[in-house]
């Protein structure tokens, strides 16, 4: 019933893979996709220089490699807090330079595609838009990495279809984002999906990242869903990170202060995963 | 919006947690929630003595605990096989005997408990019948312990309160299984939610195991989806295994065969789960 | 993509239609699928004699021809009140004799089927227990009509084919009852799918009804999704009605008070269902 | 647990209503929300002049009052067509000064906002794009009607605020299209939500109409779900016709033929939708 017919899909053109072959996307110094998971972190909205500074220089000494930071911010309600825009993409900036960490952020418009590459050195295409398909067209014609977060109500075959815009375009710098799928339990924000994470990680040659702030909404499981998603062979994990989360200008339920995330860090990377089999 | 009220649910009474007190369910020598992986492997059907006994033989070197089969089996279609019923009980006993594993098996009616409960060390409660209370209500009354299976519908309470009419029968031997809810994506059988059972082991204290094989529905993604599930926390892991996949009598395409079998538990117990960070 | 083979499929033996056949099914004097929508109600759950009588009375009046009442409910907690059982049987075969109304009620478990067949005219298997399939075995083997409930993860397949349970164990007299599906809007309970009802109706010859009062779980859409359901071909529709639904002992939200009901059936049957096509 | 605090919410500011007030939006000479339906129909894609303009004429016959056809297709995949552009829009404003018929047609991009209006009568909003929040900005600027079609894993709140973007920039010419969310079942293209399409015209002023042929996907379906959807409240539908459905560049399956979509405006408009109460 369920027939693997993705692989030899003639419309996966670019995305497929073939051989074992897998791509390696560079952010500045960093490489995505080369058996080393990369963590971005940050906070969700730049809210001002020194919050951006302050985020960026801890989550750099907890070993985040990419800073985060969303200046075009995409609301439900256009009643919320909308993103500082253009002064936030030169905050980011300056916080890069201090920090020599290559920054993401989020693209929304055609229109601002020249100030945000301008400014930024990976563009994200968030969940929202990942069927906008003007912008995709646009950005296959940068040659600037994207990040490409997952649509909630995508299938793995239509999300690497998007990737495939890109592609088609010129544009093979791209790293794919599962942020979790709609789902029903008012627990949980979303449902992360790591099944369709490690199958699009199967059936194409991009790397693919988690987001397990977007994925849980909750604080408490960050840690958790961060280890499940680099046990499923994620290449890397973007992580909300706030001073102080509870007076946070979006997200804050599922952003990590600096403790947690330093903690969460450790976990990840110092401590034994798992434990050893047990004798029968 | 998503007020995380289940903890201080009065509802809860007998599944949640506090102190961070954690069960353990005993299974013969077996002990599950320990701090220790299980792993339950075998048939998805009990097919004959020979099959069983090879696979319990195969399972069991390769370091599984118990050993998990089929008699009756709950079928979509009643033209399909329905298990070999009380015949199949017996193959696992005698099985079970011979290879000092215990044994876990489906229970689809109230009618069979006797028998069941008579042959088999653990009682499995399946997805269909989460909320099937009259089952759940008489499973209260056993003394032996009950693995209750996620409905692939069913939030994380739901699946907490039905695991309640077990313990407040009197029965506190209850292993969870998560197993995949009901999702739209049509090249996996189910969602696997790593993060419900993350929750779901967070909120109570009762051992909680993930079940790849239904979860994914597909051969290739069960080593990451294993390794995805014990990083997220999982107590154990409960893995469809067969001699011949191919010409299983139900369940061939998610079933593994003995080496993929020995690969995943290789892969799970010996090689390094993930590697180190990368330097910035 | 979505190949429409169910209905040469030979797994729907006994449901699948041929030459537009259609089945009739009868409870007492009231005929099911005959062209004219039959309209069920009563309370949620038997409470006393008093209340059901009343009801009865009320939804007989108001041209009802079905009294349903509960008598065992399956509550999601244990905690919650679980119904009258054997007491609301014999208040519902007393309110039925005094008001020549044929009752359905719900059968939760194998041990009760006597009890219940010897007090209701159609037993309701209802949402949780559409795949129980001990209980469709013996229910096949009954010659009294069943209701049989789409799980809220059912594909329209899995329903049919445990509709198929009822009839491979001879028991024709099936009538399906869609009731929402499980989705992700926390304003709706459910989400009735009346698209799945009008495709079982097209690929089965068995009567099909709906229940908005599950589907939505709101007062406000009940009059909407009542025509609706009927304007898509449903035989008939089962609605909870409750002399004070503010004071239930279950599904309170979802009920109509008297005035609402009769207000429904007026809309339903009297006043034009939509008007003539506007001039261009 | 599903409190119903959509109607007093305050980010709803120009959406919700008060006073039963309803809005009515005109395209041309035609009232959307003035009580009586509206029936909009024609091609997915425009192929050719000659096609469109047969198609015009047939639905313009069997009452349809707004003409609909594609000009820029959003396609899952970039190597499928992707619509004719301003060639379409050229072929649809001939068509429609030949017919009398005003137009919709979907805008996809920023960069096109300008030529599509000045080619058609009423503005797309795909479901793809319900929260491409640029796109809606510059829609909200704009004085044209804007056809705002709810994405397939939107609540009917989401649904709601993205409206709030047109309204918030001054465009009140809003009409909302309900059009199946995600599901489950293989047999359905979509699930068609008929319970969220009557409360987004009951928590709001704005015309709400259903589109049939991308919620089932199947053509057997369409006519069952346009009846059901007038029942529940729609204030019109979108349906798509083609003069040879096997030959359609785009989603032929789901097209009516000629002959399909007279029989279905006769059922609709001329026969008795459903029949009286039964005698008890």
């Amino acid at each position: 019933m369920h027939t693997l017919t993705v692989e030899t899909d003639t419309t996966l053109r670019g995305t497929s893979t073939n051989a074992n072959r897998r791509s390696i996307v560079r952010i500045g110094t960093v490489e995505i996709g080369n058996g080393q998971p990369v963590i971005m972190a940050g906070p969700c909205s730049v809210e001002s220089y020194e919050q951006t500074l302050a985020t960026a220089e801890e989550v750099k000494s907890a070993g985040a490699v990419i800073l985060r930071g969303g200046a075009y911010k995409p609301r439900t309600s256009p009643y919320d807090f909308q993103g500082l825009g253009v002064e936030a993409l030169q905050i980011l900036t300056r916080v890069s330079e201090e920090t020599a960490l290559p920054v993401v952020s989020e693209i929304l418009s055609t229109d601002d595609i020249e100030v945000v590459a301008e400014h930024v050195d990976m563009l994200q295409v968030g969940a929202r838009n990942m069927q906008n398909f003007a912008l995709l067209r646009r950005l296959g014609q940068l040659r600037k990495p994207i990040l490409l977060k997952r649509n909630p109500a995508a299938t793995v075959k239509e999300w690497l279809l998007a990737a495939e815009y890109l592609l088609a375009g010129g544009n093979s710098q791209v790293v794919l984002c599962e942020r979790g799928i709609r789902s029903y339990d008012p627990e949980l924000r979303n449902t992360l999906d790591l099944a369709g994470m490690a199958l699009a990680r199967q059936l194409s040659h991009l790397p693919v990242i988690a987001d397990p702030s977007h994925a849980t909404g909750r604080r408490d499981l960050i840690p958790a869903m961060s280890r499940a998603a680099l046990a499923a062979g994620a290449d890397g994990l973007i992580i909300e990170v706030h001073p102080d989360p509870a007076n946070a200008l979006s997200d804050g339920k599922q952003s990590l202060d600096f403790p947690e995330f330093r903690s969460l860090m450790d976990m990840l990377f110092t401590r034994a995963p798992y434990s050893t089999l047990p004798s029968a």
